[in-house]
This record gives C-alpha cells, structure tokens and sequence, in this order.
C-alpha cells in the first residue's frame, strides 16, 4: 500500500465530475491532506471582527483533492478511514450575516479567536468564566463526486456527502460513501477543532488541518446511498455507533430516510425484517441532527449503538 | 416533607387545568406514582398482534395526577427530580396503524412483547441473532396544565411537557416545567423501560411503572418556558448535560426555539452575551430530536455537556 500527499494548493471550489484528478490511488492506499482553514486563508489569528464583512464567500469551503480511486465503479462504496487528524494551533468561530440558524436574530459579524496548543485537549473559551471545551478534531467536508454533471456548490452536503459537519468523523471513524462516478473522485476539508451536532452559529472551531485517510472501494454495501459512518469505541457509547444518514432540504424527510436506511442495513447486515428492524430503532438508535446550517441540505443520522449486537445467549 | 401515593385508577385522558387535583403536596414533597402502560392496560403479555386493531385509541396515554404543588404560581417552575423509575417484568413495542415516523410505509400492525426480569440492565430484542437492549426506564408522560382552558389530548407534548418522551429523563435526572397555574398540576405516565432518541415506530418498550418524583417550586428560573432537564454524572457525558427543548408542530422552528433558550439559559446562568452563548451552542452542545411521533408537536433538544463549565484557570 502507498501514501500519498495532497498540498494546500490543490484544492477546489465545486463538485464537478469534470474536474481532473490530482492523484490515482489504489484501493487501500492511504493519502494525507494539508488543508487551509474553510475561509481558504482569508482569516487568520490577528483578524478582526470588522473584516468579516469583507470576506470573499465564493472561494469559501474548498476542499483538497480531487482523488481517482482505481477500481471504483458507480453502486461501489468508497469506505475511508479515518486515521489522522491534526489542526494548527488557532482557529476561529464566527457568525457570518446570513449563515446560521438564527441568521434573522444575529444580523451583525462576530469572531471569536481561540487558541490550540499542540497536543492540547481542550480549549479554553473563557478563562474567567471557567468554560472549556473537549477538542475532537474532524473534517468537515468529505465526499465524491456526484453523477450529475456540471458544478456543485461545496457549501451544502449531498447524498455524496461533502460538508456533512458531522462532529463523529474523527480519527478512528470510518465513513462509507457511495460512489457515483467512475474512480469515485474524493475530496476533503474544512478542518474543524471541535463541534456541536447542528453546528448551530453555522461554524464550528475552523482551523488549518493534516488529515490522513485510508480509501478502500468496498462491492458489498450497495444499500450505502447515503453517507454511512462507523464510530470507534469509546465514542460516547462503550463500542461506538453505526450511523445511517439522510441528507436534503426538508428535515423530517431526511430523518424519514436516515430511519429507512438503517432498516434496510439492519436487513442486509443481521437479517432483521423490516418490521424488526423498525422497532429496534425505535427502541434503541437516536436520531440527532448533526448539520442544520448548510443550506438547502440538512444532514440527519440515525445513530445505533454497536454494542446492542453480537451477545452470546445465556 | 412527606412521601405521598397516587393509584393506578386515578388518572385522567386529557391535560385540562379545571381538573380537580387528587392530592394537595408542599412544595419538596415526594410522590410516588403507580401506573399502567401507554395502552391503559388493553395490551398484556399475552395480546397477539391481531387484537391492536380492536385498541381504543381514545383511551390512550393516560396520565396519573393531577398534583396540586402549595405555592406554584404563574410564571413559576415546577422542579421534578426523578427519584426512582421501576418497570413491570414485561414490555410491548407496537407498530400502530397511522403511528410512527414511516407510518405511510408501515400500515399493518406488528407487536413485540418484551421479557424484563426484575433487576435486568438489558432485554433481549433476540436470542439466536444475538441482540439485546440496554434498560434505561422513564416516564413518556411528566407535564403540568396549560394556561388555556378546555381539554388538550395527552398525545402531543406541549411546552408545559406531557407526552416529551425523552429518552434522558431517567432516574437521577431533575426536570424543569413552566408553571402556567396555580398548584402548576402535575401529572405523569407512560412508563418506557428503554427508547431512542425520536421513538421512531411510535412506542418504546411501554410497561407498566412506578415512579418516585420530587416536587419542588423554583422562584428563580422565568426563563424556562418549555422543558428544560439537567441528566445526572456519567449519562453519556462525565457530567451529564443541561438540555433546553422547543416543542412545536415545526421541527426547525422547534430547533431554533432550544436553541434560543439555551442563549437565555447561558445568559441567566453563566452570564454570556448573547454572541458568547451562541457560539458555545455551536461547538459545544448537540441537537437531538427527542420526540418526532406524537402528532401535531415534535419536541427537539439542544444538550449542553455540563463538564465544559466549572474549570480553573491553569
């Protein structure tokens, strides 16, 4: 298996299955991304707020890449895992007039500046105050190409994935994506050191990231339409989650789809009835909204905790 | 303070503030309730999946109470701390025609019956694939009376609580309710021993339940106007987490509403501007769709974790 390396400088502002690859991989190589902050290099740690209304929201979001994954086929899965990430030691938080939930209430700029030493676990958000939040590194964009032509903005997440802003997708997840284009054509981005699901203000930490991803074309998941993701032990549930997703411009649509994709990969996967699979959802998998600001798509996962399976019968 | 006793018979089919209480409490007193299931006992452990069609619908979600509290007024809030949460030895989960997220997709009724041994921490969903469930018993039902007149179905939730079905409020947790009458009227039921976030096929593992709560009257929190609850240490986080919900017909509006009131909530508490407590929203805390089945009403949660306040400057 080979390692590759992506620059800062080669990156993309769209989804385009036009556009030519900048590396061909083999199936099961690993490939490391530099990436600028999803401002693209426009804030920095000595930005002020009052810049903010000069900020160049086209070249927002771009994402480094794109990767030819050789073997690849459209229905195939692309799974990539997660072996790396590292921010720089600043990053950001802003509320941009427009984005948001509450973009109507918060008209005005505001930035905030944090501090994140190296190998730090937290961030402190105000020493006075005592508040502190727990780092859990993640990119925030990852994705393919989408089958239809032309360019796709790369501020909303698609079914391909893309700006998920999903806080799960850290070191040790895995994120199974479907593959739409011959050599998949994967792309990432947008470092973030840390998120709530939502991310609510419409910016989690930004920061400059190293990302290090192992892509594998997978032939057996064809029911993976969505993103998919496989969470590591120790996230917030003793063996992880796996999550289904769905993904678009109306939210109980998307959590509809979410709960029909974990019923059909409940039947692929442990040969549940639809029915069985419906009731174990309700009674056991959590539906959380893990991006609601990236419009028009919404992200909304169903989450279920891994360690319900593989008991033996006492 | 005193323990007081509510019956399984004295229960009620609709939050209604002109029903007379069936107990007088002070404010700090404890009650214990015991209740039959959702189904008001039509379903037990040995109904076949033939006889939901013959349920009564009308008799439904019945809730014991209600709770007169000395000196809740207006404006107050109504303090539940959940004392003890003890399920029957037995449980359903049903598909109900016309109920549940997918009910378009599932319209033939399906019932499981659980086995749940007293002092189980899990239930088996099924021995020879290997799967079981973790038990976490609550109420569905914990409301108080609305300021408007007239009856108002205990299927939907309200901002003043009733059918929130929130997987989090166990044992060990504190619930907070607005008070909108004299002697607030609190009422509970609807005894789950575990569910997902969102009760997506419509029931969880309903059973019948007694619950031991305190009722306490809160001066100091006006910013609480839907539910808000604060989980105990080690659910899901160390420290457990602050939530505050938005319940209402629209899901995103009912995001924005959690969302606001935990600007309110950091605002009252910790004494952040408003631009501070979005911002820690944003890359702190998580939205959940707690409830999305109980027609017209979802109820959907921002959780704040609790460990990211009280630190030291180092």
């Amino acid at each position: 298996m080979s390692i590759h390396s992506v620059k800062r400088s080669q990156c993309h502002l769209a989804w385009d299955n036009s556009i030519t690859p900048i590396l061909r991989v083999k199936s099961g190589d690993t490939v490391s991304f530099d990436c600028l902050d999803a401002s693209n290099g426009q804030i920095t740690p000595t930005t002020a707020t009052s810049a903010l209304a000069a900020l160049d929201i086209a070249t927002l979001d771009q994402v480094n890449g794109p990767i030819y994954i050789e073997t690849a086929q459209p229905g195939d899965t692309l799974q990539v895992d997660i072996l790396d990430v590292v921010t720089a030691e600043w990053g950001w938080t802003g509320v941009l007039p427009g984005f948001g939930l509450l973009a109507d209430e918060f008209p005005e700029p505001y930035l905030k500046i944090w501090d994140l030493p190296a190998g730090a676990h937290h961030a402190w958000f105000d020493k006075m105050k005592g508040i502190k939040v727990p780092l859990r590194p993640f990119a925030g964009e990852m994705g393919v190409a989408l089958r239809e032509k032309g360019p796709h903005s790369t501020i909303p997440p698609y079914r391909t994935g893309g700006n998920v802003d999903t806080k799960f997708l850290t070191k040790g997840t895995t994120l199974y994506l479907p593959v739409e284009v011959e050599g998949a054509l994967f792309s990432t981005g947008d470092g973030h050191a840390t998120q709530g699901d939502g991310e609510v203000c419409g910016s989690a930490i930004e920061t400059p990231m190293k990302i290090t991803v192992r892509l594998s074309v997978v032939k057996n998941k064809p029911y993976v339409k969505t993103p998919h993701f496989s969470t590591h032990k120790g996230v917030d549930d003793p063996n992880g989650y796996y999550c289904t997703t769905g993904v678009g411009p109306d939210i109980r649509e998307a959590a509809r789809d979410a709960v029909r994709h974990m019923i059909r990969t409940l039947g692929a996967e442990h040969g549940l009835s639809s029915e069985e699979a419906y009731v174990l959802c309700s009674v056991a998998a959590d539906l959380r909204m893990h991006e609601v600001v990236d419009m028009p798509n919404y992200v909304i996962g169903l989450m279920m905790p891994k360690s319900i399976f593989g008991h033996k019968s006492d």
